[in-house]
């Protein structure tokens, strides 16, 4: 039974908890948030747990295993550095940390004290993504060509980071995840329309070895989620569009007797060379999945599908994308 | 009552020449093809007209005062050049010659002889681009931003031009339509993966003069259309998708008062801020209306909405867009 | 080759006159309206046809083969008949006839003298519907159970017809296509909103031989078309939405394997058990599919697949639920 | 503060319980099932709360206010009836009891000891069923002409009630509670495909004074879930698509310049004559309010949205569909 110390009880936290308690393998949980009322409100909605405002308090608790840090981007680093010195694993929110040199160091920690360190890439324990990985792996697509990459949000602007820092951890961790490599190649082009120095939209093309190339856009500026990805192979295409209820991975087959159109009206009603299949996905939520990759690995030794490696990949993309896009940000004037 | 000559009986052709025929501005056609079989075939389906295998019968004929020319790319500025030297006004298939040379010499050509030049940029004559245009002026949308567009296809491999000449007539002509006015900045990613040095699948960034942005994802290697276009502004955003049967046009309002969403059903089912509105579109043939605004304006002289100047504007952004991509091409090794 | 009379020239008239005009088989057409301006609209659309404005001329003229016959509900009866007697093979828009007498005597008048009767439920030369009689025919569905169909349309209001004459006929022409029987039993119920006297809204039960039941909703009353059939069977389900533009039908399969959902947020996720698929549908154009089979059964004899027979039943069917319709009517008061 | 037993942990009891739990309005929380393990299951995950595996405990204890039954069926009304009569309020999950007998019985007892029965009618508390309502009371889509509601669900049989009592609690709730009526006719017309005796789809017809019609079609054969309600006014008409993520309600407003298709493609493409509005919906969770709704009015003597009346007029309109359902199943031989 693994024991948990959860930092940060903001948007993230309180589901993670909710996630652990309701995880056989957690023997005990304190919640932690240096704000009081915030870590009573909380924890009245999870009566059982113990509760302190000091993580110094989690990191100095023999009875405590490991630490998930939910906490801002900026105290990731410190906190699981402390934490991982003090011989606890932790599991990290993403992105994993606020620079390639602290995810390094992070990774490096890890690895010879032989903890487990792991980044909350969440969409890498989804229902959608995973069967995605399963269906590329098998090589029904054939080989993969380009993929496409759609995520703008619902306004909810963040002040101190760019869009790339708060939304490209989704969209590189899942390419290299499908992938199983990093890109060579990263550039971006963006504006800062909201605040000056804030970029809110980025436009980022990717290289990766033996040729695959992709191509994603993110913004916050939107007031509807738009969240497709589409990946295109040599043989079939498949179509990620995480905003439909029930029809979220769709994979068109080729088929080459295309008809010329002859008509205005046949024009525009052929869409399509070949049958669309919509594969039922498993229905469990992504947190109890990714809390359970967790503990199993605290538990095993063995390493979680979104380790701190991964999360180093991610962290060292997200610095490239960021430095090229304030590089050529697009001025109005 | 205009007379007009159709050369080139490919796809396009025979469409123009219903439009044309089912105009009342239109007194007499005559079609030209080179392929006999090709000229018999498409004059059994129009049996009242004149046919000649030779497009310089059409050149030399007095009782013609304007030409159609639906051929390949290539051979646009030598026929378009020939027809305005004998005073015919010309209508040219997109896109409307193969350089910007040949593109600038049309327009002045036309200008100094006061005969319409037209360029087949269909989709200025489409309700659901006329109606964009219409909403974007209102200010309905505020500032615009950013706009994004996706154009794959369904596998008709071009062998001799890449697939920026190919497809991004159609993004670049209605952006420029929409914006009025051309970028100060485009650069281009991409690869090819079908034929070595004919790009079949590219990214496309857009600077525009007062801060506007955009990013065009283009390709022919997909088994099912997707075209999409966002245009996000600061008030409102809109989405087109032309695959869509019914609710081509989607305009998303914004509203501040979102709520943080706080278990995982809920996070997922809130997917935007405000009402979406679908209005309803016109629904004549986007070709009708184009060859409506040629007759006309052979007849008036005034500068059809898809001018040769517009042509000319297409025409230098994908030339600038090609040598891009064609510097950046992303290699399998 | 056969050569063909059309009579009238409203909506369907020109259509096929447009599919006649294509098709290799038609050797002669032509063309009939009483009103001369409309014969003359219509018939410089086609300019190589011969025309009249009087029924009579193609009946008596020798050199027709074949009379099709797209004018109103109520001259069906009089012009199919008196054409037979002149030993023509006739088409007959639908309703095949405005009683069931009458669509009797029109088969036994085509039997006994070896002629070809043809009803124009155009729904069954329709790839969609066509695709969906041989799933059902090939056993993927199981042992069919139940069907619903929806047809509500454009606010489209008839004078002198109820809604179950003018709508009811594509949907008992598919049902009892794709069945291959006829209802023991029907009923229906429904209102007169708009004229007294004319139901614009009809809820019909069906029961067939065998246990397969159905139900149809139609109405005329709607802003909006919906046009949705739903064929549930012992082992799969088939959804065909004649509104959709790429996925007109989609095929659900069962899985046993349900899992209790646990919150709302999943309670509302989880919408079905199984793979979806989409077939590929053909692309051609229904009218053409039903032009040729009229014009092949011609000349060789042959059934057509839309025979006078089926006409008959669709009648019978369309009587029985006019008079329950008229039975049932709701009152306001 | 009201202090609450909750009777029955099946599916719905530990849904009540998590959203009483979370309201301010509620002192004191004791659960209750007659199977220990279920308790301990449960009640693990609320850990603050009292249990008990007797019901009557909770009738007998002077602490409980009010009681929240979510057992089956035909415990209903002994359940109910028990506590009113021990002057408890009470809650009882749809449907409200199993004969308009005892329906009439527990609200005539309610009414006449001033105690709130209410009836667990969750969709009256949901957001795309108060934004209906809200748009028919406002007037907007005009008089009410028709209704349709299609119900078919994910093939979870039921063993001893027809899917009428099953699933038309959920329609006819919605439907009286929309028009602010009772039917004055109902019949309805089915089969029993899986076992004998128990109807599982089922097509139901209803007139209400005032000339309103609506037909419901319902089943539990399917292996998707349909869930869509047509409402058409003489103005407009809304669709209610539960199914759908972001779009559940649309509205089509009426426009007359229908222009009559020429082409078999625009004849496809014209769908509707107006603009679609897609109303932002609140995004609550219908048991929370439905929990606040029935706190407040054990609070106040409010009586509740679905009051005990309101679940009487769905019980008797039940007997009358099922009774007539019974009379009409359709045999397969």
């Amino acid at each position: 039974m693994v024991r948990v110390g959860v930092i940060g009880l903001g948007y993230w936290g309180p589901n993670l908890v909710r996630n652990l308690a309701a995880n056989g393998r957690c023997g005990r949980i304190v919640i932690c948030d240096r704000n009081p009322a915030r870590l009573e409100l909380i924890g009245g909605r999870f009566p059982g747990l113990d509760r302190t405002t000091c993580c110094q308090d989690l990191i100095n608790d023999p009875e405590i295993d490991a630490l998930v840090i939910a906490t801002e981007v900026l105290s990731h680093y410190p906190l699981a550095k402390t934490a991982l010195l003090a011989g606890k694993h932790v599991f990290v929110e993403k992105p994993f940390a606020s620079s390639v040199a602290e995810a390094e160091e992070l990774v490096e920690l890890g690895g010879r004290s032989g903890l487990v360190t792991m980044v909350g890439h969440t969409f890498l324990y989804s229902p959608p993504v995973l069967k995605t990985k399963e269906i590329i792996d098998s090589g029904e697509l054939g080989d993969i060509q380009f993929l496409t990459s759609t995520r703008v949000n619902l306004g909810l602007h963040q002040k101190d980071v760019s869009v790339v820092w708060d939304l490209a951890p989704h969209d590189f961790s899942m390419l290299f995840y499908w992938l199983g490599r990093e890109p060579d190649f990263i550039r971006a082009f963006g504006s800062d329309f909201v605040l000056e120095g804030i970029p809110d939209v980025a436009f980022i093309d990717l290289g990766f070895p033996g040729g695959v190339i992709a191509n994603v856009q993110l913004s916050w500026l939107s007031p509807s989620k738009l969240r497709k990805t589409v990946i295109v192979g040599s043989r079939k295409m498949l179509v990620y569009d995480d905003t439909e209820p029930d029809e979220k991975i769709k994979i068109y087959d080729k088929r080459v007797d295309v008809i010329e159109p002859m008509t205005f009206g046949e024009y525009q009603l052929s869409y399509r060379s070949g049958d669309i299949l919509s594969p039922k996905l498993d229905s469990f939520e992504p947190l109890a999945a990714e809390m359970e990759d967790f503990l199993r690995c605290v538990e095993t030794g063995d390493t979680p599908r979104s380790s701190g490696y991964g999360g180093l990949a991610v962290v060292k993309a997200l610095e490239k994308a960021d430095r090229s896009l304030s590089e050529s940000i697009w001025r109005r004037d």
